[in-house]
């Protein structure tokens, strides 16, 4: 079943919810779906909606228009999205494989609702990889002193594409600030480690020095600051005295693809509102 | 902050979130947590409302009455509570103690919210630890072939303390159906297996035996097939083959005390709607 | 570092340890490892060495035969195998092919030290995904009443592919018991359910209808007993009232991929022993 | 069955497991359950024994001392424990009383295997928790600016009952280094974050502030910097959006108890060696 989907976010205050009930309500539309959450902290109201398209009987574009009328006497920030589109995603990539690997499994396998028009890399090693996969791989090399140059080529791409999503999927290169502002709620990063605790290099030399007995792996939306950006997932695994840093990696790969892939799939689901540095993550609708 | 809670449910249809919504806001009610869920295959709707008492500007009885009136025409199945009544839970145990002694500490901790006016037993070993807490111990003892005299007893306690919940902490006594059917919905048990595995006696034993890697505890309510009641709550633990028989049951017990601690938070915070052989469990709101 | 590992069990009694350890000292090796399990129950004592193959100065089959020797005056039964040979796992299928792409994205990884010379299945569906992997897909479809033809030619391409471990990747066929005797302990099957409950067909609608909370999967030997082997490794995921049997399906196919793929690695890994129905699966060594 | 633990550590080399191994059973100990752990990085080898005291035919002291000259001879570091001791635990608190609580209801469930001969706090608000529980506690309030004269106070309290491990269950106070040099590996820690994220005040509060999505718990041995002792036990809980401050306090208790008690029991039990920072924790033996 083709759904519509809104995001809504504002100040929190009294009714919100009646009167953006029966504002679909009233135009015939089934709510499918309601979830809401207010930040009795943050004195913020967050909803999410979801609507049965057969209820629409005008263009898309009406709906949104009226909409945003609606919105505006409510002062409401607000996204539409419809299920029958598929986000364009674009996987960014380095040397390490796994979380390319488990991402285009998935895809492969249907489970994740999206198009997956190309792969970018920095070195050429994972192209056997894309080519397994029949995905484009744009191997775009990093001259030295020259990172711009490269994210330049990058940003056309992705415009050129229709990118929707960039996902870092191990991506060992620090974005400049132009990049990761133009495309703020757009760009998901994978980090290997439980954020706070280890951010920057080594995570797990630093985990097997520190002696903790659980590592963990943090999906987070891409912003200036390293490693700081709003937390969209984040997991653990238990580990113990026997594990060395490379036994870590390892273990902490299964980490890395579950929590990447699920925070993809709540962005692709269109269940993320961000907040100032938080995330608003709505359950799964089944 | 003291809130009004209703339950509700019937079969789906178009508007319901609107109606009920709009019902309460026209009322002067703010809605602080709506929660719902649409049975897809069995058609049906559900729902939870938190409401601030504070905008309770008749008596609690007129609310109610005025919102059957309105539940009629929409033919909804509820109930209502007002989070400044504590619930009374009598708790009945046999010969174990570890459920009954984090019941206890829960609640002397401020955890649970909820009156215990009583603790009955067939057996007189736990006195002591209702003696620790300073709650009154029932020792009811139950004579050969003569269950139903013992059965009545419990039940005028219950009656008597004006018992709202009976939770089975271990208590190992198959109730009768007279018993089941007059309190359905308002007994708990805690089963020692991750049912519908290792139904009736001795599941520890039955694990060990069929090799399981994982253990775990299920809480339901009560009905008059043993172990078949809705389902509220279950977890598991990993365990291995070192574990004998009575080593599964030590580290059961902790399974057992968290999945029947959680069953009974759920239903104080009036969070679980039952349907058939299901049970709907809202999230805690926070 | 290339090892040799040795599995070894005997009926329990004093000394084993010092005795073994000893033979292997007095040899010159150096133990890099024991793990032991002493079944205080059945009255068992098992065991795993691993020895580093540097210390090791006559032929493997030298060692083998001596160690035949002491193993027959202490009366143990046991294997011995070297980490530098990869076993040859052939991978059955029918028609999903979650838990297959998970195999294979992990071998392609590095992460299964194994041959997979051949995918065999009673369905041309999935050779897709072999050539993929350019992995030989061998389709042997089951004449009505005669599936007796059919394993074979399973069982012939088996033994000429020098095949050491059989997986039913969701191979929805029942072996006959010759096949299941002949490969005892060779053969892992994934069972989408956690065993014992919902043994049989449909286990995630049999799960929706009982209203359990977590659903699980379950690897195990075949045997002759369907879904009755030992076990090897079992896990769950907690599910809660929004999810259908289609929605339970989805959300099991990543517990049934972990089960696998970890059963899998703890049989390449020589860590399991297996005793009547129960088994011993050594933790892993890193 | 009461038993002789030993835990032994050195440099590693070639030969200890069967050297040892024969030191008892030349001696006509059965060796019960035996781990070991080989540290690769740091090269050093750790090993927990478990002999039958039914096989000692010496006094204890003689057994320790004749170990100790062959320990010499080998250069070991280690402790010899007997399980029919239970070890004196002391319990410091100040005003929150989860961990307290847990502690002493399991003691008097029977599954700590201990005494607690004393509980003491710089508050005097959980005294009537430590009377339920018929024990003495001591309160010892901090003059301003003379924290040494109560550490004073609490050092001679130790003494005086023969007190062989401190917990500090939530005790909210700073220990001077002499107090850590003195105890050291004797006192353990909670600290309420997923160390080393959160290190220091308010974790809660920071941790809703980060937007993580999980929160945690670390038990470790005191040491002379804040919060940077060796860790022996960690454990986290899933949160999200929905949770304050408050919220996170109150889900993080059970991770806490969890988390401190399964520390405690391992120390108890004598499965933890120290070297330098980390901890190796043996598995718990059934």
């Amino acid at each position: 079943m083709n759904k519509i989907i809104f995001l809504i976010q504002r100040e929190d205050r009294k009714g919100l919810l009646a009167e953006i009930s029966q504002y679909f309500y009233s135009r015939g539309f089934n709510i499918l779906h309601c979830q809401q959450h207010s930040d009795t902290i943050g004195k913020r109201y967050y909803m999410r909606l979801e609507l049965d398209i057969a209820d629409l009987h005008t263009t898309r574009k009406a709906l949104q228009e009226e909409f945003a009328g609606f919105a505006q006497t409510l002062d409401l920030t607000w996204e539409c999205h419809f299920t029958d589109y598929k986000s364009r995603m674009a996987i960014l990539v380095s040397k390490t494989s796994h979380t390319l690997f488990d991402l285009l499994s998935r895809h492969h396998e249907g489970d994740l609702s999206c198009e997956i028009p190309l792969i970018i890399s920095n070195h050429p090693d994972l192209e056997h990889i894309a080519d397994q996969f029949r995905i484009p791989y744009y191997y775009l090399p990093i001259e030295k002193g020259k990172k711009e140059v490269q994210e330049q080529q990058i940003r056309k791409l992705l415009a050129q594409h229709h990118i929707d999503l960039v996902v870092l999927a191990r991506y060992m290169q620090i974005l400049t600030p132009e990049f990761t502002q133009e495309w703020y709620g757009k760009i998901i990063n994978i980090h290997h480690a439980f954020l706070p605790a280890f951010q920057g290099a080594n995570p797990y030399r630093r985990a097997y020095e520190r002696g903790v007995k659980m590592i963990g792996a943090t999906a987070h939306y891409a912003s200036e600051d390293l490693d700081q950006g709003p937390i969209i997932e984040q997991d653990v695994v238990r580990v113990n005295h026997e594990l060395t840093p490379d036994a870590l990696r390892k273990v902490g790969k299964d980490v890395e693809r579950r929590v990447l892939t699920r925070a993809v799939e709540s962005h692709l689901e269109h269940r993320i509102i961000i907040w100032q540095n938080r995330t608003v993550v709505f359950s799964a609708e089944h």
